[in-house]
């Protein structure tokens, strides 16, 4: 297992976690609560893969995906009062994981010939759309459209990695692009960037 | 039409007009009535077919699946008040619905080669998502993330199904199956089991 | 570029344009506007796409949707205030637009071999999805489920054209039916026209 696979996994990993424990605050029941995990882990890159349609949905072929959710279960059950304290490195965590998850995304998306304004926007759907479909199986208004540089993050990441793939070897554009990602969210959260809208 | 067909078509015709009664509690038109009825029969079945992927949609094909939902309409017209009343029977229909959609999924999923784990997982989805999809259609948090042993009967039932299937012939395992999910269902209200998870 | 694609590309402006006001309404950031107006532009066509599955999804190999969609962003920065003057040109833009795409879509289906039952349904889901996903991930009822004759009108107009398809050149029926969509929609406005179901 490659760092490229060690961080995919880690990263659905996270989110599988993120999405029990917000199962959780809502009361869920242990199939309500594995659901929640489920579609945040994997909902933004079964969307892309079904609307890529020539590959098929990732985790259906390989259940080292499914196995990682299920365990994000014990993990909760065992482990949640840590996991919320540690807070900090939570965050981290979930920044590499859509940095990642947003350049996995663009790189399959552009390996199926598709055209990179494309590939962009499957990079952020990978990252951002879990969260998306969280929340709205939960009955909440999505969060990310509303608060927080979290999708546009993973957008200047994916713009990176296509400028940066034109000058340099793949595996530096990744670093370029996911570092990117990570202090934009960063910078974002400490100077409290917005992108309103108001025309 | 064999037995599993016609079981498959009731199952249908009774997941359509609880979901187009479902439409008439909340107000909605007559459009909004159908389309409710229309994803609680085949929301479920549609998303394992999207997610198996070299499947078409099952009722794109197979026009006896619309005619069935087209046909809850007027029977919700003219049945609405028997069909309240017999509140119990109505249940047992239900309960042998989702025993058999989980196992024609499960079966389904296998027959593309995909693996037991999977199928288990598509034949929960192909019971249990119509009802999700509807209520989040209608602006509602998902029931069964919250109550009963729903889902989780399903999921026994298709884990049985496997075990068994390596014992006895496929139509009793069905029977098997099918059964489990009906007297777990039964026996989870009768003594209101539930699976808190509250770590 | 010929009438058809003008109409279909004006179309999927003007759905742009109402999905990121709908946004804004909302209080979305820039991302979310333009994801709402995303959704609102091309969700009925991609979830048509998706059920077909032997095709490809529209704007994922024609990124003239895409650029569309963009351009609504600063059309709304600037225009904001004439277009929401224009109500009534706007209606006739969307009705207009509707009966266009319930059309294109169910020739799209025909042209897959689906029975004219099928393409019917489509057809009405290319018109009509998109904003019915548009109100779901801003976690509100569906409109169409509710209120007008806004579906019925796109239906009335796809079963007018499998007929008249009959007895009349392709164009011929186009024509026929857009235009009863418009009437259709435009009398049910006039005359509170609504579909009440309530057995």
């Amino acid at each position: 297992m490659d760092l490229i696979n060690f961080i995919d996994y880690s990263g659905t990993l996270v989110f599988a976690i993120s999405g029990v424990l917000a199962g959780v605050d809502r009361k869920y029941d242990l199939f309500g609560a594995f659901m929640l995990g489920f579609v945040t882990a994997v909902g933004g890159g079964t969307l892309r893969d079904l609307l890529i349609g020539s590959t098929p949905v990732a985790w259906m072929q390989n259940q080292i995906y499914v196995y990682l959710i299920i365990s994000a279960i014990p993990i909760c059950y065992v482990l949640k009062n840590p996991i919320q304290k540690m807070k900090r490195s939570w965050f981290l965590f979930d920044t590499i994981g859509i940095g990642l998850f947003t350049i996995l995304g663009l790189q399959k998306t552009l390996s199926f010939g598709l055209s990179p304004l494309i590939a962009i926007m499957m990079g952020v759907v990978s990252a951002v759309f879990g969260g998306v479909i969280r929340d709205v199986l939960s009955n909440q208004s999505p969060l990310i459209f509303r608060k927080e540089i979290y999708a546009f993050a993973c957008l200047a990441g994916a713009v990176l990695f296509i400028i940066s793939d034109h000058f340099f070897a793949e595996n530096i554009s990744m670093v370029i692009s996911i570092i990117s990602v990570i202090v934009i969210r960063l910078l974002a959260i400490k100077y409290k960037w917005s992108l309103p809208f108001n025309p």
